[in-house]
C-alpha cells in the first residue's frame, strides 16, 4: 500500500484565500510537509494554522544555511540539491507507509514554488496531485484594485534577478509586467523601469492580503527597503475607458 | 446608504477551487451578476450554482450579439462600449440602493476579466472589493501535473490573437508561455511553437479542472478543434533534476 502525495498552494497569505479544496485535504492528510527557513516555520505554515488536525503529524524541511555562498556557485547549487534530494527522501519514507503527505505551497505550487522539488521527484513513482492556489501577483493587484491585463495585451512575469539591460529590454517589450523577487534589486528595478519609461505606471505591493501589507506607486516610495514577499506590477490595458 | 461592489474570482471552474473569501461574499451578496453569451448563463455562474442563497437577486449582463462584426472594426468597439456601460448602469442602481453586487469573473476578476469594465466605471465613486481567484492557467497546469517556472525563468503569457511571426519571436523569447484565447488560432499557434522549436514541449489543456476536460502533448493532438476555455503551456525549468 503506497500513500498519495499532494501539492497544496496555500494562495498569498490571508487564510480566508485557501480554496475548499486546500481545507479539505489539510484535514484529510497525514502529514503536513513545509519548507522552513532559519527556523522559522514560513507564510504557508501560517496561513493554514487553523486548518490543521491537532493530531497530524508535520514535517518541517528545513533550508541550509547557504547565505554564505553565492546562488550563482556551483557549491550553492551541490547544497540545495542535496536538500531538496533528502527532503524527497523524507516524505518518501510517509508514502512508502501508505500515508497521505502534504506540501505546502506559498502561492501556486508549480508557479515558482519549491514544491516541484519534490514533485519531479515523487510524482512518477506515487499518486500525486496538485491543488492550484491563488498566486501573490493575483492577490497584489486585487488588494491594489490594479486591473492588470485585458484583451491582447501580453504579460511578462520577469524575476528582479534579471540584469538591468536586460529587465530594461523586456519591460519595453510587453504591455504589462509584474516582477518578482524585488527585495535587495528594488534600485535595479527603479532604474529598468525608469529607462523603459513605465516608473510613473508601476505600482509596488508589499505582503499582499497580509496583516503588515503596503501598497504604495513605485515613485512615491522613499526608500530602497523591500522584503521579499514584495512585488512590482506594470499595468496594461492603456486604452481603458 | 451606498451599496459595496465585490469582485469575486470563481477560479477555473471546479466549485472546489472557489476560495473560503468568495463563497462568504457570495452568501452576504444582496445581488449576484454575471456576464452570459448567446443566453447562456456562463461558466462561473455553474461554478458558483451551489453556493447561492435561494432569495438572491441575479443580474445576468447579456454580450450583444456582435458575431457578424470584427473585432478590429470600430463598430465592434463602440457595441462593446455601450455594452459595458449599461451593463456599469444597471449594476450601479443596486449600489445606489445600497446593496452589495458580487459580480462573478472566471479565473482571477482583474486578468482578462470582464469585471474590470465594471470596476474602472464605479470602483471610483463606490467601496469595491476584488476577491482574487485561481487563474484558468493555474488550474492547467496544476491539472497536467506540469512545473511551469523556477527560478529566474520568465513567463510570457500571451494572447493566441498575436500575428504568426510576434508569436513566434515572443515564444523565442522566455523560458515558459501560457498561450490563451486559442480557439480558432489553434494551427497558427502550433505553426509558431514548431518555428520557434518549442511544439514537442507544448501540452494542451482543454476545460481545466471542468467535468469535460482533456491534456494532451499539442503534438499529438489530431485536429484543429479547440474550444474557448482552452489553453497551451511551453514549461520552462529546463535545467530540473
Amino acid at each position: 500500500m503506497s500513500g498519495r502525495l499532494i501539492g497544496i498552494g496555500t494562495g498569498p497569505g490571508d487564510p480566508e484565500l485557501l480554496t475548499l479544496k486546500a481545507v479539505r485535504a489539510l484535514a484529510e492528510a497525514d502529514v503536513v510537509a513545509h519548507f522552513a527557513k532559519d527556523g522559522r516555520s514560513g507564510n504557508a505554515r501560517a496561513t493554514v494554522a487553523g486548518f490543521l488536525r491537532p493530531e497530524v503529524v508535520e514535517l518541517p524541511l528545513r533550508y541550509p544555511v547557504t547565505t554564505e555562498i553565492a546562488t550563482s556557485e556551483p557549491a550553492y547549487g551541490a547544497a540545495i540539491g542535496g536538500f531538496y534530494a533528502r527532503s524527497a527522501e523524507a516524505v518518501e519514507s510517509h508514502l512508502r507507509a501508505g500515508r497521505t503527505v502534504a506540501v505546502l505551497s506559498e502561492g501556486d505550487p508549480l508557479f515558482y514554488g519549491s514544491y516541484m522539488h519534490l514533485h519531479v521527484r515523487l510524482a512518477p513513482r506515487y499518486a500525486a496531485e496538485v491543488i492550484p492556489g491563488v498566486t501573490a501577483m493575483s492577490g497584489s493587484w486585487s488588494q491594489a484594485g490594479l486591473p492588470l491585463v485585458q484583451g491582447d495585451d501580453v504579460l511578462s512575469v520577469l524575476p528582479g534577478t534579471l540584469g538591468e539591460a536586460e529587465l530594461t529590454r523586456r519591460l519595453g517589450d510587453c504591455e504589462a509586467a509584474v516582477i518578482m523577487k524585488v527585495g535587495r534589486n528594488l534600485p535595479k528595478i527603479r532604474r529598468a523601469l525608469a529607462a523603459a519609461g513605465k516608473l510613473d505606471r508601476a505600482v509596488y505591493v508589499e505582503r499582499a492580503t497580509m496583516a503588515a501589507t503596503a501598497t504604495l506607486r513605485l515613485a512615491d516610495k522613499p526608500d530602497e527597503l523591500a522584503p521579499y514577499f514584495s512585488l512590482v506590477l506594470v499595468p496594461g490595458w492603456e486604452c481603458r475607458p
